[in-house]
């Protein structure tokens, strides 16, 4: 289950998407399409990948003109191949040219997180590790950023400062041992929340299970150390191994028999799917 | 010549992002971090690339504190290698660790499109193309994206749908004809803003070229396509190829002689460069 | 064609006066006016113009009560003699009077914006010239105020510092001369924009014009001598009279032959048109 | 003595005045302007009128630049004559072209209203009437212009429908009687607010008179009838006079005896005042 | 008669409400309820009191999910006892539990004041006293604290510094006298507004009769004090009685004779009334 | 230790504070006091309690007037008693008395809170038991508000919907048993957040033990049941203790062993502090 996304969180983003594109007005459009003009159109996929993001796409036409018809076809998490039919559009044409590229940039990253992310969910499927984000995310964006990471199989870390606890090396450097730093949490901590800590070596690892760590980060182990340090753990703490994470070597990670992979190039790094909104075609519907 | 970064713009976008990481509060700061905790940090590049953004940076450490000395090494625009120093951010350790990801996540897509945009700049130098940026931004950062393509050497199309006049096969689609679509365009388009016409066939652009455009896109065309285009225009418009251009092909499409060739990948999909903030280290200076 | 007003735009503005004029409340409308008043109101024009701004006074009856019905008679570009019926008003009487002021200062000043461009147009219509603004707007109503002029007829000048290179007098004396100006635009400037130079002599009408530039304002020139720049300029540039220009002297302007007449007074010193709101009245319907 | 502007409101008015002429760029200036450029520039009256806005003009340039020099050498309230210097402005060249329009579009402005304004009280200052405002202000900017008419020697009115009880025409109607509408507003109104009514009849003045209101505003009634309302009266009401108030007929309204004379004039129909910024000239000092 | 919730002030408080509570998401509810769940809720009082803030309860809801029906079995101004059913609430059970949070604490909140002030207008029900509120209300919450007190039978005071003239003690210490500050006052004041003043003293209060001050609000008045007081003003002012007031003494400083009590106690002490929303139960209907 | 003030947040909410009470103008200020005068000033307490917020204080002081000198004697956490100097404001007057009432009713409300949850914490003082917030906060405020209840010396319960997972008597309705609520929670949950579950019953707790949440919130149990609760946990979850606890019975709930009370009454019921500012006087510094 995918924590969705808020309608009024959603509609602030989009308005200001829409206000950033269309500043004074849609000189384009407003010179050469007819008031009257009325199309059909088809948001179609070009290339292959999971859908994310079909509520702010409906969201980004509505804004700009609600009496056009967003009739999605497909809903988040579908499988996409290149042709595979996304939403129907109907209406004024000149809405709909307006709100075409908003409603795309988002559909874009948002599809390109899922697919990314589905692509290491799918490298790891053999284990029992859980692929999760970080707070790497395109300032503004985050929410739907790790809606779509959720969309893609992935789990979300927290979401920003305020809803974990997550005592980093220089959290570390700054109070002076994992030890006091976790004690410190303990104290005064909100009783909902875990304490995890990033440790980058065994003997800290072992520090913070004595303390009590309810999770620790293992930051750039090897694999061979993650393995220790999974043996090490004996499941009393929650294992997240982090940095230097990729397609490539993520399998070896997972087998590792670490809980959870963190990888930051989830949101930071996805390449855009290739998406289009056509005028009057035919298309493959998936 | 760079189109610089209006300060009262990035005050809002960085106040936003602030809000958005740190919420109701750095709930781990506030629990390990003593108040009067100093570091003297350092912004440090872990890969190859070109600076972005350093005065992003900058404000968001300002605004989360306005007494941390945050001192720039290196300029946007300078070349950076693992290991390269970008400044020295000194003060309140608690400020600072709040200020971090949200600096570093400005940072490293900034630098990312700076860096990517680089590349295909470098691989069209020989030829008088330039590379310039689409509308495929992520909502809500246009103007910071479209300052890294700078950076980097590429040149900016146009903002938002305000800020220049392009008839696109869509919005010929609905007026019947590019014909008719640049009339309709010319008769009352204010006369500060060029006409550039989206064609698909060397027949449209004739026509183009016929109706006095001032600027043609030419969507899709094959190398062999844009070089009889280039032949046709005879130097009467400006050509601008556009679509599936990739860091393999895009020597190959300016060698044709087009003007200009756009890149929705430089936005849409520049991976973000790999940098970090240290506690107290020690690095090479570029 | 014109430019339409973007919902979302026309949304966020007529909100913001509405709470500029409600504030912590109608209490004059509180106290008197009961619950279940209903009324049957009338938009009447007591002058003789052009009326501009319909769809902002109909937002302005629907934000403060949705179940308001407005019914346009009249649409913008209609002309307005007094006594003409532009808009029923039907439904809650404090509503009504609650959103009265905002609905009505919105349309009194557009309706004098369209009225006076209407004026000047029709006082150069024997001649090529079109009148166009400026950016001497009122701060916050740009938009609104641009499309009174579209609607009276005038052209559209640039609508702000992003969509427009227009180098004035104090870019020319920063940079050195019109000639440095102008180059330096070009080498950077997007291709989608014109480059337009202010120049107050002929010696500078003809640097800018061996610079190629693509449009050249004339800033303070009396009638001769814009009839020895339309001259000189031989259709190569298009020229723009601009300064000291009024309804006495705008056709003799118009007659030298320039392209385009640039008027600030339409936007910053149009007096508002008389309109009023009146309870069950009977008024002619133009 | 007059209500100052209060620096959060301008600080708002100003930044969003100066997000809509800057929006994604001050491109011309970037083009152009090396950033190294300083200069100083004067503001200078080229009309005759009244100064009013020196503080908005230099928040203006503060918040584009805060190290832009802002001297005003006249205060609001002071007389300008054509060349009078008005404040000096010094710092980076490309910054204070970025300010110039909006600053000088709300002193233009702010200015025009002064200057109306005190053009009314000069031709009523052997009577004892004084010139109010009225709501029918430009949406957004109502403090700002209320303060010009108040620099011009006008008195303030109520600045919306929440500090001021004022019972018009239409809520008369609505409510059925002018003693209804008073007795009514009496009993439930906070004790701070004095009660004026709108009446159109000397017939409702005895109405209001016997009613008590605190104020009674006479609608179009001409000199004659005027005269007869003050004798009426007999100081037991403030009697306002409003609609079709002129600089011609002013005075003669003014001597007929009423209180207060309301001019809608002055804030929705005065002409800007003629401003410039110049560089680097030399200025008379008034 | 009650100066009503304006629906875009309530609007844009209780999306500012939803915000903070809802930030990234209910994670609970999303992991938890599932999307097609739908209940019939009721929003029930746990305790005695008086019903106020229906129509923002209605609004949270509403802006959460746009589908739920909220149907009001009473209205603002209702007796409460425990078990009263105010409102059915029926749809989906998650948005229901996303909102009901915020629509519950406006609800406690505002029926607190409703009911403190209902016990305080009792108590002088025997006398001509009217119980009005102060400026000591929650930041950014005042027209609907202001609103519950007139919804408890309490009269509103000035809503804030900008719609009423009330000279504090302080003031009165910065100008010198109570004559000087009523006179100061009187030269410039909007005639919409009467002038009251704060005295401590039989000695000002006979100053401020003299200068005709419209209003007096006499600060920590003993009973014998205030009954001087009252003689002494003999109906010239309007005598407001404050500081220190509570249940127990209200009723012996009513009875003084003065005009109105202010409590700020109303507003910023009032304890919150125990409502809560339940699913599917049976309850009385009062 | 306490999550300190984000002064994003405490700028942002404050400059909302203002603007509701100063609107349109400071009137009274205006016409009373030269722009000249100044004054000393001091924030002095009138009642015995907890001092909260003198950041808060400051922000309102600082934003009216930046140049206003605003000194605390005392700091967060300390204790007050009738006469305690709080802080010295010097500068000038009529920033000071424009400021006044936002900072104090900060302040008043601030203490108020810290004021009761210290009597809690003192009369739990001899249990493990620690006095824990709720979401019943005022609209707007919670951060403050919650800041409040840790300088008091109780723990801070989840921030809103986004930072903690708590399974309510709804969710559990909606889902259909509590075994089934905790399992479709840590299926998806991020491995930030602990679960926690509210139960009505010893079987409910029972059940939730055995499906390991973490923490269970024992709603309305007497304290017997309590004891037999903590009795069943023996330590495998936190216990949290909620509904109708009061003064007078919170030490008796806290002695059933229970880890965790929450009290709605900490912020929705907590009387406001008394808290004054006055011109020039002497006081006792405690």
């Amino acid at each position: 289950m995918i924590i969705g996304l808020d309608p009024i969180h959603v509609e602030r983003i989009v308005k200001n998407a829409l206000a950033e594109d269309i500043g004074s007005g849609d000189i384009t459009t407003a010179l050469t399409v007819p008031a009257i003009a009325r199309v059909d159109a088809t948001i179609v996929s070009r290339s292959e990948g999971i859908l994310a993001g079909v509520d702010v796409a409906r969201a980004a036409f509505a804004i700009v003109d609600s009496r056009i018809m967003f009739e999605a076809v497909l809903e988040d998490g579908s499988h996409l191949e290149p042709g595979s039919l996304i939403a129907n559009v109907q209406g004024g044409a000149a809405g709909i040219l307006t709100g075409e590229r908003v409603a795309l940039n988002f559909l874009q990253r948002m599809c390109g997180i899922a697919t990314l992310t589905a692509k290491y969910v799918e490298r790891v499927s053999h284990t029992k590790a859980k692929i999760v984000d970080t707070r790497k995310t395109t300032p503004g964006l985050r929410v739907l950023e790790k809606y779509a990471v959720a969309v893609g199989g992935g789990q979300n870390h927290r979401f920003g400062l305020y809803d974990g606890i997550l005592i980093k090396d220089n959290h570390v450097a700054s109070v002076g041992s994992v030890r006091a730093a976790i004690n410190a949490a303990r104290e005064n901590a909100p009783h909902t929340l875990r304490i995890e800590v990033e440790v980058d070596s065994l003997d800290q690892l072992a520090e913070a299970i004595e303390c009590e760590a309810d999770a620790v980060l293992l930051d750039n182990f090897s694999p061979e150390t993650l393995r220790k340090a999974v043996e090490m753990a004996a499941g009393r703490v929650i294992l997240e191994a982090s940095g230097g994470v990729n397609l490539e070597n993520v399998a070896e990670i997972a087998e590792t028999g670490v809980d959870l992979i963190s990888v930051g190039a989830l949101t930071h790094s996805a390449p855009a799917l290739d998406i289009s909104l056509e005028f009057g075609g035919n298309h493959i519907s998936s």
